[in-house]
């Protein structure tokens, strides 16, 4: 395992275009080249995919579910292995959520109060308590390289009454977490998470209340769960400007290609989202042209790769008959090699965007993208 | 794709150690170095691994089930698409059974008769017939380098008429298939199957027969399907013998760690079986010290990883406790990982037992490999 060298967390822009920006947050386990993609390892593993070729598609980082990782194989374990980057040998950057998100989609029975939430783990049906110190316990016991604030995520839509309750107690909440990281291993960092719904005036207020603690870096929560993606947009391009330039912005669970791009343009760093994986497994391909769902039948007699120029070993070397037969014989494989090709497609959609902010062409680039996406689509082809 | 060359299919001894042997096989695609071990590539891919691990494990071939490639993709769509190797990707040398022993234990309904049986497949019901010409037919329109005849392989115990029955019928499809397989191209061998179950006279004349009509190697089949060990060595013992030394013997459907040492040292020279895979899903590792089952408890909070000393990164770099959690998870990563543990601790068996046997010290080889496996075993240590 690599040794946690005591480098201070920092963030610095390289490159700005309209609102895009490109830039490199260095942490104790190297550095993040922004804006980035954060496969999610929900319980230390990306699901399906060795890490050696989580690493080769390109990805500096990865996320880990607090939740999950408390509850099995628990955060004092883990521990007591020396962390989560030594237990499941990711030598990288890691950022923990920090369970609030899926204690509120996963556990049955829970109970928001004051001092946090408690819940019912949906593995043994034990009660458990996750207060914001706790949050921030268990994931310094597990070593990420970025914290996140506890914080209440309400499902849109909602009543203005309940986002606003959910956003206050998430900013006293983040309070509460800046207090409990003091003290945490140098080197680490903490990100607040800007609540407040589908409401513009609640995102702003709690955009300045967060900034008024101060953390190294913001996400925008509580979006990507259920409004329409102009709603997300809307809620993302009027919450970032208020968020310190210096800083990296972190979109929380956010998305499609196509979510990307607009997200990035309207200067938001950092993402994660579970759609490479999970789409792989079920059969849906992201390339360069566009989605291909591999299950088709049309696929059944095509020997031509998904995209012979691809960077991927999978998209470039199976054919799609082949791809097609895995997933028909029901063989793991398919969805193996379908989310290592979509990882590497995220990623190269990453890497093609901060060249292209670097060389001030953003908005030509995410034209060109989506129009490739489109063309063959139109074409009817693949 | 590599290009079939019209080398002709040889097989040549290096050296023999009582009734051990090592020796090489050319095909078309490569060489196979004897004794080997096949991994079982039933749809066209070893289950839950890629194909780049099962030959950096060492397999110099793999086998490939007719039965289930005949159904689907179906043999005229593989063949369309460059045969197996392009098809899957896999341009070194295949095995293809006959689809005779998947048609009894996987088909429900079937019928034998002298033309051959018939049967419904089990995924979309269809009566499907399988002559002995047509399993010729199917494995050359998939291309495998080393085609085995149709047999009928009846489950043991059983009653010395019915085995007598199936034994004389498998000499009659024997010879069917070798008239089927003449003109098949340059370089393709055509293995015979000796049948005759728990009985040595059936057994001995079966050989004889096959040996008389002439194949380019042979298999003892008809074991491993519900007998004691020692029936099946016995057996093996018996009918290895009968075989002409200058061809390959080839033990199907066998087996764990222990019955390949046993077998090898009565003549066989090549061995497939689901066991590594299929053990490594459910979490048993074949490791130096003896099998390893990772979901035990007593693993959670284990550092140690399943072999410092392995070549196999997987069993060297992943400490206990991680696949141990891997599989209280559900995460099919556990499974695909211990696939490769086994796949690569079978090719080392091999590699070991063909160095050994060359060294002449093949008895001591088998003697100190099975007193590491119990050595730990009894200090109640994995």
């Amino acid at each position: 395992m690599q040794v946690a060298m005591p480098n201070p967390f920092s963030f610095h822009l390289i490159a700005t275009d309209g609102s895009a920006r490109s830039g490199e947050i260095a942490t104790a386990h190297g550095v993040v080249r922004t804006p980035a993609f954060m496969p999610v390892g929900t319980q230390a593993a990306i699901k399906g995919v060795h890490h050696d070729d989580v690493r080769a598609s390109g990805a500096d980082i990865m996320l880990g579910n607090t939740y999950h990782l408390m509850l099995r194989p628990g955060a004092e374990r883990v521990a007591a292995l020396g962390g989560l980057h030594e237990f499941m040998r990711w030598p990288y950057p890691i950022l923990t959520d920090s369970g609030g998100f899926q204690v509120m989609s996963l556990s049955g029975l829970r109970k928001v109060a004051e001092a946090g939430v408690s819940f019912r783990s949906h593995i043994d049906g034990a009660m458990v308590e996750l207060t914001p110190e706790r949050a921030i316990e268990v994931q310094s016991l597990l070593g990420s390289d970025i914290a996140m604030q506890l914080d209440e995520c309400v499902s849109l839509p909602a009543e203005r009454g309940d986002i606003a309750r959910a956003m206050e107690l998430s900013l006293r909440w983040a309070e509460r977490c800046k207090r409990a990281f003091e003290g945490a291993a140098a080197g680490r960092a903490l990100f607040g998470i800007v609540q407040g719904g589908d409401d513009p005036s609640l995102r702003e207020a709690g955009a300045r209340a967060l900034v008024d603690i101060g953390f190294d870096g913001y996400a925008i929560g509580g979006l990507a769960v259920g409004e329409p993606q102009e709603v997300m947009l809307k809620i993302v391009a009027e919450t970032a400007p208020a968020l310190p330039a210096q800083r990296p912005r972190y979109l929380m669970g956010v998305g499609t290609p196509g979510d990307l791009l607009e997200a990035m343009a309207r200067g938001i760093d950092m993402f994660d989202c579970v759609l490479p994986t999970r789409n792989g497994r079920h059969g849906l391909a992201f390339t360069r042209c566009g989605p291909i769902n591999i299950k088709n039948a049309h696929h059944a007699d095509d020997p031509r790769p998904l995209d012979a120029a691809s960077r991927c070993p999978a998209a470039r070397d199976f054919s799609r008959a082949y791809l097609h037969h895995l997933f028909k014989a029901g063989e793991a494989l398919g969805g193996t090699l379908l989310s290592v090709v979509n990882l590497f497609y995220y990623q190269d959609l990453m890497a093609g965007a901060r060249g292209a902010i670097a060389a001030g062409r953003f908005a030509d680039y995410a034209a060109e993208t989506r129009e490739q996406w489109t063309a063959k689509r139109d074409r009817k082809l693949p």
